[in-house]
């Protein structure tokens, strides 16, 4: 037996590995036919039947994303500059901050930027026509691979907030109710508990008015969104959600008070019961019905969309109204009148309430269909049929029951383009439920009453002004869908939230105040979160937060500072200045992109190399610079970074040039790893302790502000130089800068950058992410040998994740400059919500199982998480159709209405410890972190694979095999990877499996002992 | 003025950089609605009308991908296991390894995977029905994100490689045709030049048949590919290419030669001629017409797909034949009858023949369409209609031309699911061209009669052993359309395939030979580039490739070297390994994955992080693997690793073992960071010069063969150990191994690896491409300091480019660690193929401009380089439109039979200069690499942004203002960024766009002086 042959047993978990092959492969065409189904993954084009959906309300939409797919999704939006997403969204959502923050994995700053624009953002994530709004003019289309998936997006991000269970607040910044005057608690009511209504309620709260209220005619709020969309595509679950967080601002709502004439509750009656304001935004309550289906009721097979959609709500909306509602029982064929996203929810409600065959019938062709092509797509994936340019046109019924329905064809004229009835053409089509979604209006002459004495349209609806959403009273005002304007949920919100700024403006006005701004001041979202202090002393100052920009090209002049401060950061360095002697001049090209990710071209760059110099500008420009910062902005903390060469009379000129300049500190630039050292600065000063030690003892005479040493990490111990810097009085270092390297050599083996003809280069900064794990360690090393002296931290600084690791490790304060390079300024704001949010999750209970602001995934494919767990079946070809089958059975079961499948997360979660403080995170990390020989190898771990949201791709197993220990089977079938007893815990499966928390590292039982391969003292005899 | 404060025209900049708003946006939503339309980028769905099409026969495919682009696409896939995409491919495409290679920039070697089982690639990937094939089982399929556009990568890759113009050879290793016996130079027949007979003949040729001759009907080659196929979906361009590579291999083909009773050419006559084989491919070559179209013709306005498509394509595709085609000529509405996807093809072909509007009309629904999506989405793109469930029945005519089309309804009974017409419903369309897309068949009796004496089944087709493609006579195999086995043209190519094999058995049984091995041993595709040579000495021994795995997890047991060597390693390490007294156990978890790329799951990690110590296995079992491992792979190079502490007697001790052992080389493991540097072991030993040259004086007295001692790139100055390692008369240094890092804290402020309860952790080291900067460095300080003192590098080397890099800066040989953790073993031919052709490349002129593989950018969008250039229009909203017009016209005025449009890239390169050795190119970039001081700051670049290419996402512009200089505007309109003279050339820009080569640094006229912002010397007062 050879030692270095796989065993047989390990031969057969080999089989599946991939191998070189020497010939090409040779299977007959009829065979791949066969086989090429058992491993399908996506719709079986040979199949034409419906599988049952019968009872399955599970989300449909394309767009739901696993948080793991959310991370890539955000990380491949380019963050553009003018964003034409955002305006292309009704609600102007700042869509690409959200995203911003998502990447960075801050999920409530992404929450905030959502809700602030948009009360209802979950619900547009979810049910927006985003090919029409956002994506539509995403600069990604214009790239292979096309858009981004932002509603997707926009629902990962509130749901993430959602588990949060926190309670909207007003702007702690704004005055309190209390201190309001009277005008701000007039008495304000709203029609209808949709989303126009609900976005406008909330705003106006916001503003400050605090008796507001919303009058319903259903035992049950959400409006539209409740009764009319599916729940497979809005769960009442988030519109329950949107509700609560209204009612956190004191909103409230009175359920079971219809609108109406008969009812007593009118414009008039409003009026008179002292509401000074009016906001009506109950819709369009009536189905436009053509004489053809008169006299047709559900008994007969005939349903319009209001009828339809409202009952398979309240028999599938868990929670939504204390009905006890059955959902419409079909069978056969169904046909769907219509051709928009209400046609199309029609469909594919009937297939779940037990329709064999729908078809979808429309007036037109395909190419003047109103629903997006997003929409429709759900409806033919479940394999509805769709009719063009048909009229229907006779109803036959058998007995009671609708036999047929006969149409005519709609012929448009080739030479006109106008549409004309052909009756000679009859199509008639067997059929047993018709349902009717021609559109809704106002028919219904007990709410036309009640809206007097309002001016109507020839609809009549209220004529309503579209830039202020006023009616002809001056104190009533409309929106959504009955103002006629919007024609999505989003323009419903946007109506709301429009009508609410010139109701405040209205309400102030008659309250006798000065008119309010012309400019909208329309309040954000703000939670307990926002309260946050991220305030940090260090050597007795204070900083506002611990983000700053680093001594780096963002800080290229004193305007960008000032710059970078109106964006909220809390410090910044110059960029590194020195005497007039030794003024640079900079080659080009001199930054250049990291090759360290991959071919990644665009932002999220993970490494930049750059052989830039310090600053080109004179000291003295630096320092009026500083004295104008200073007076501008006495919070925010200025640092000069500043350099000589090994020269005291240098270094006292230029310290106390900048002391005197009002500097709040100094950092010594003593690791510059590019071009300074040939002169004797940088670098080449901070590689030796005796150096650093005599120049900080320089510079410590001279002046009286505290200063910071600059460290390079190109260093055998940087902890020697940092002791150093201490020995020398500095008040703390800075750790670190970049790391020496030579990024890429082209094909023509000149390097990139190259300068000059000649294309030469020299050795550069690398900067940015791929230095993190040497940052990291340098400030961790130094924090822990040298406690309590304060460090700087910069590399690789690019979310507030990072930035609490950096403090874990002993940092005070977080310098940063390739996430800018990748960006821009706004970043501050991310940063800075992201840590507060960080911080305040420390305070709840519930959160303490969670990574940052991600909960633990749930298990799920494709992101969604209802699917029959435990099964150990595979997702492809006909272990698919075998789960099919089981979630069929599971579905006829299940009572729809129970009690378990109420909304959830809406209790608003206690405070339950102190908000922790950025001095008390400092250095929290440095007691796990010792010596190799401090680490038990005894208490050992091993793989453990969840079958669940395995995709089976195998990549555990190859990496097991070829860099490691032949531990993991594959199922040749199921494709699915099993760990054997084999596992020594090494992890690199965990590393490279493609689905977050599939894999997850578990405590061993009892200890493996390692293979020797040979019993150590054994002697064994070479020849072979 | 303040200093601290932009001037009024950089505010004028900054107008459109992102800043932070303090209140929720204002925008009524019928604004929105307006401003939405000007940044769409997808279709508007308001717009029902087709553009004009007329004679625009660009490429429409989805699927086509730039290089940046594809190298997108190609990192996204996870190269699984056992990879179903290629069990659905019917020629069993490598799938996972082509991908694999375009992620590594081998376009080479990926395209030689796909012409290898694929000899039509180029075409397979433009027209292959993906979804249904590879795709539709790609586990991605199962992640939010979808499966993978093999498709286009497959184009992509062929492509690129089509452009290096190289000669398809036979297998260097096979015997040469002259050394082949007389049975090779039998003659074999092959009938109709499509993709069936392209295929057989190249595997024949391959095989080594030197007397192949195709028989043709048409003066020109391609079969349905050429005919039928439009060149929207699959230019000529791509056919004759693939005509060319087959020629390359001396296949003949004979054009106008009709295989038909009346012309002569018969199963007979063939035979009689002399052929030995014959192969039948020339697919179906008549229409099937239904009854009610029989007697009319093209001057009444009908066709046949086979009639209509080869009149489109003759008219349409340059350089196919001599005829001087006219496109038909269409006007009006086209009905197109068929849901195949011919009848999508003639449906978007008639809209380029000038038809107003075109309906395609089929017998069932949309659930029985018989194309797969992405085809019928291209028609409905272009806004054709659809009509399912009509049978026509009746043309009406007006004079000679069709006026009218009646169909009966055909209806499915709900009950049975049987197809029923119902003759009551009648629908008619207004119709001024019909075209049938009802299938094809065999229907003319000369061909038939030519076929004798076949058996024929009922469709008149020959009877197909659908194993072996061999018909009812021995020496007659069939393929393609006429086998009735395939429905695409892949599966056309894989019955070549499949036939090709059973010639040749059947031919080497004729000729009284043995007969050939049962398992199949098709050929792979060869050219000059896999003849160069590799091999490179080193200290004597050598290399046969450079590519070797380092002393690490690939090399845990020796039984992984085996199967290393075994897929084509060059060389490789052990893991290091020390005496029994020193044995080592791990602790787990211990490898993870690295965070310095972002939040990226799955293989393409760009770092890990390891406390990985030392082989758990006991010196005599690495001693005996040596051994071993020798005998069986003379040729390949084994290092021994080996780690002592600081003790001549250990080090001579295990030094000894290795050598007697029989290593070919020893690595002295002096740079360990992690573990066991606590022990006296590791980087203890190699951060200082004197025990490094001492420990190498002690291991080179007591051993004969070379070593090397391996330094840790955690040290200020690496020249220095090299140097000490040299004076201690080592051969050569390996550099470098990991460098010291903490990779991630979690939020719990534990790190990850953490290990048991305690969470404790100790720094481990980083690998992967996060270090290359770091081990480009200092190689190459190393080469420069101690020129021809041999250096094996390792640190991040993940694909040829990145060996040649690392050998362009001083590197004999190349480790590979994390690569192969990223996937497995196979990665060694990828390297190795990869590297010949960056070689070979150096051998040819026209490819002096490239990138290693890469072709200079073409202007594209959406990777189409089919653009109207240089007219600095954007491509969104009214731009796009006011585009669209200006191509319209363009097309109109277009010869499209112009020489100018004829194929390109079809003569093969002359090889004009020496292929280099890999000695050759150790050090090249040395020159290049200097001091700082050695830079030129006189010679300035400045950057250039390419507008074709710009997708208008502003991130130049950001970047320049908050990292920069301000020296880029932005157009508020068009969105089109502009560089003013202000720009310094320092490259930020091209760091950060996502568009490949969109923004180039180009060389600035004269010098513009860097801005100081205050004079030097000029006193300036602080107070402000």
């Amino acid at each position: 037996m050879l030692l270095s042959k796989e065993p047989p047993d390990i031969e057969n978990i080999l089989a599946l590995n991939p191998r070189i092959r020497k010939y090409a492969n040779y299977v007959p065409s009829n065979d791949t036919k066969k086989i090429k189904k058992k491993w399908k993954r996506n719709q079986d084009k040979d199949c034409s039947t419906c599988d049952s959906l019968n009872k399955n309300f599970d989300d449909i939409k394309h767009t739901t994303l696993s948080e793991r797919g959310a991370l890539k999704e955000a990380s491949r939006c380019l963050k553009c500059a003018d964003a034409p997403c955002q305006k292309s969204c009704p609600t102007q959502l700042d869509i690409k901050t959200f995203i911003t923050m998502i990447s960075n994995k801050n999920y409530y700053g992404a929450a905030k930027a959502i809700l602030s624009d948009n009360p209802l953002g979950l619900t547009c994530g979810m049910v927006c026509p985003t090919s029409d709004l956002c994506v539509g003019s995403c600069n990604l289309e214009a790239s292979e691979e096309g858009g981004i998936n932002i509603g997707g997006l926009q629902q990962f991000a509130v749901e993430a907030f959602k588990k949060m269970h926190l309670k909207q607040i007003r702007d702690p910044a704004a005055p309190a109710l209390e201190d309001l005057d009277d005008s701000f608690r007039q008495p304000i009511a709203l029609v209808g508990c949709g989303p126009a209504s609900i976005s406008c309620a909330t705003f106006l709260a916001r503003l400050g008015y605090s008796n507001v209220v919303i009058y319903e005619k259903n035992d049950f709020v959400g409006g539209l969104s409740s009764s009319e969309i599916p729940q497979f595509r809005l769960p009442f679950d988030a519109v329950n959600f949107e509700i609560k967080l209204m009612k956190d601002l004191g909103v409230k709502v009175e359920l079971n008070k219809p609108f109406s004439a008969c009812n007593g509750l009118t414009l008039d009656s409003l009026k008179k019961s002292g509401n000074k304001a009016i906001f009506l935004g109950f819709g369009l309550p009536n189905a436009k019905v053509i004489p053809l289906f008169e006299g047709l009721s559900e008994k007969n097979g005939f349903y319009t969309s209001k009828s339809f959609l409202p009952r398979v709500s309240a028999a599938s909306k868990a929670g939504m109204c204390s009905c006890n509602s059955q959902l419409p029982s079909l069978r056969g064929n169904v046909v769907v009148l219509g051709a928009g996203d209400t046609a199309f929810d029609c469909a594919t409600s009937a297939l779940r309430c037990g329709a064999k065959k729908v078809f979808v019938v429309f007036r037109r062709g395909f190419t003047n269909i109103r629903a997006v092509p997003e929409e429709m797509d759900l409806a033919k994936e479940e394999k509805c049929e769709f009719m063009p340019f048909l009229l229907p046109k006779k109803v036959e019924r058998k007995g009671d029951k609708i036999w047929s329905l006969e149409f005519h064809r709609n012929v448009q004229n080739p030479d006109t383009n106008e549409w004309e009835e052909d009756d000679s053409q009859i199509v008639k089509l067997r059929v047993d439920y018709i349902i009717s979604a021609f559109g809704s209006g106002l028919f219904d002459q007990e709410i036309t009453k009640a809206l007097s004495p309002l001016n109507l349209n020839r609809w009549g609806l209220p004529v309503v002004d579209d830039k202020t959403m006023t009616t002809s009273e001056q104190d009533v005002f409309c929106g959504g869908d009955l103002a006629g304007i919007a024609q999505t949920t989003v323009e419903s919100v946007n109506d709301g939230k429009i009508a609410a700024w010139n109701m405040h403006r209205y309400l102030q006005r008659i309250a006798g105040k000065k008119v309010v701004t012309e400019s909208p001041e329309l309040p954000k979202f703000y939670t307990d979160v926002d309260k946050v202090s991220l305030s940090v002393e260090i050597c007795g100052i204070t900083f506002e937060n611990p983000f700053g920009l680093a001594s780096a090209p963002p800080t290229t002049t004193s305007a960008m500072i000032r710059r970078a401060f109106e964006a909220g950061w809390g410090f910044a360095l110059t960029k590194t200045f020195g005497l007039d002697k030794d003024l640079v001049t900079n080659v080009s090209p001199r930054i250049v992109r990291g090759s360290t990710s991959g071919h990644n071209y665009g932002p999220g760059q993970g490494s930049f190399l750059n052989i830039e110099l310090i600053s080109e500008k004179t000291a003295a420009y630096w320092c009026r610079s500083i004295t104008e910062l200073k007076r501008d902005f006495p919070k925010k903390v200025i640092i000069a970074s500043i350099m000589c060469s090994y020269n005291e009379q240098d270094w006292v000129e230029l310290a106390q040039m900048a002391e005197k300049a009002g500097a709040d500190l100094l950092e010594l630039n003593l690791s510059c790893p590019h071009g300074m050292g040939e002169r004797g600065m940088g670098l080449a000063c901070g590689q030796d302790p005796v150096l650093v030690k005599n120049i900080c003892l320089w510079v410590r005479k001279s002046i009286k502000i505290p200063f910071f040493a600059k460290m390079t990490p190109n260093i055998t111990d940087i902890v020697a130089i940092a002791r150093a810097a201490k020995e020398g009085n500095a008040d703390g270092v800075t750790a670190t800068n970049t790391v020496s390297g030579l990024m890429h050599l082209k094909y023509d083996n000149s390097a990139w950058p190259s300068v000059g003809k000649e294309k030469r280069t020299t050795y550069g900064g690398v900067s940015g992410n791929a230095i993190r794990p040497i940052a990291l360690r340098a400030v961790s090393a130094i924090a822990r040998a040298l406690p309590g002296f304060p460090i700087l931290a910069t590399g690789g600084i690019d979310s507030a994740d990072v930035g609490l690791q950096f403090i874990h490790a002993g940092a005070s304060a977080l310098q940063i400059c390739s996430a800018v390079q990748n960006q821009d300024f706004t970043l501050a704001t991310d940063y800075i919500q992201g840590l507060q949010t960080l911080l305040y999750l420390h305070t709840l209970e519930h959160t303490k199982s969670w990574e940052g602001q991600s909960a633990p995934s749930q298990p799920h494919q494709k992101g969604k998480t209802k699917i029959m767990t435990n099964l150990s079946i595979p997702f492809f070809g006909d272990y698919a159709k075998e789960r099919l089958e089981k979630m069929k059975k599971e579905n006829e079961k299940k009572d729809l209405l129970d009690k378990k499948y109420f909304p959830t997360d809406i209790e608003n979660a206690k405070q339950v410890y102190e908000i922790p403080t950025i001095q008390s995170m400092i250095g929290r990390a440095l007691p796990h972190i010792g010596t190799y020989g401090d680490l038990d190898n005894k208490q050992q771990s091993v793989a453990l694979i969840n079958d669940d949201m395995c995709i089976n791709c195998g990549k555990c197993y190859m990496t097991c095999n070829d860099s490691g220990y032949q531990a993991i089977t594959f199922d040749p079938n199921t494709h699915i990877p099993h760990v054997t007893d084999d596992c020594t815990g090494c992890t690199l499966c965990v590393s490279v499996c493609p689905i977050l928390d599939c894999i997850s590292m578990v405590n061993r039982e009892g200890i493996k002992l390692p293979n020797r391969g040979v019993e150590p003292g054994k002697v064994i005899k070479l020849e072979v």
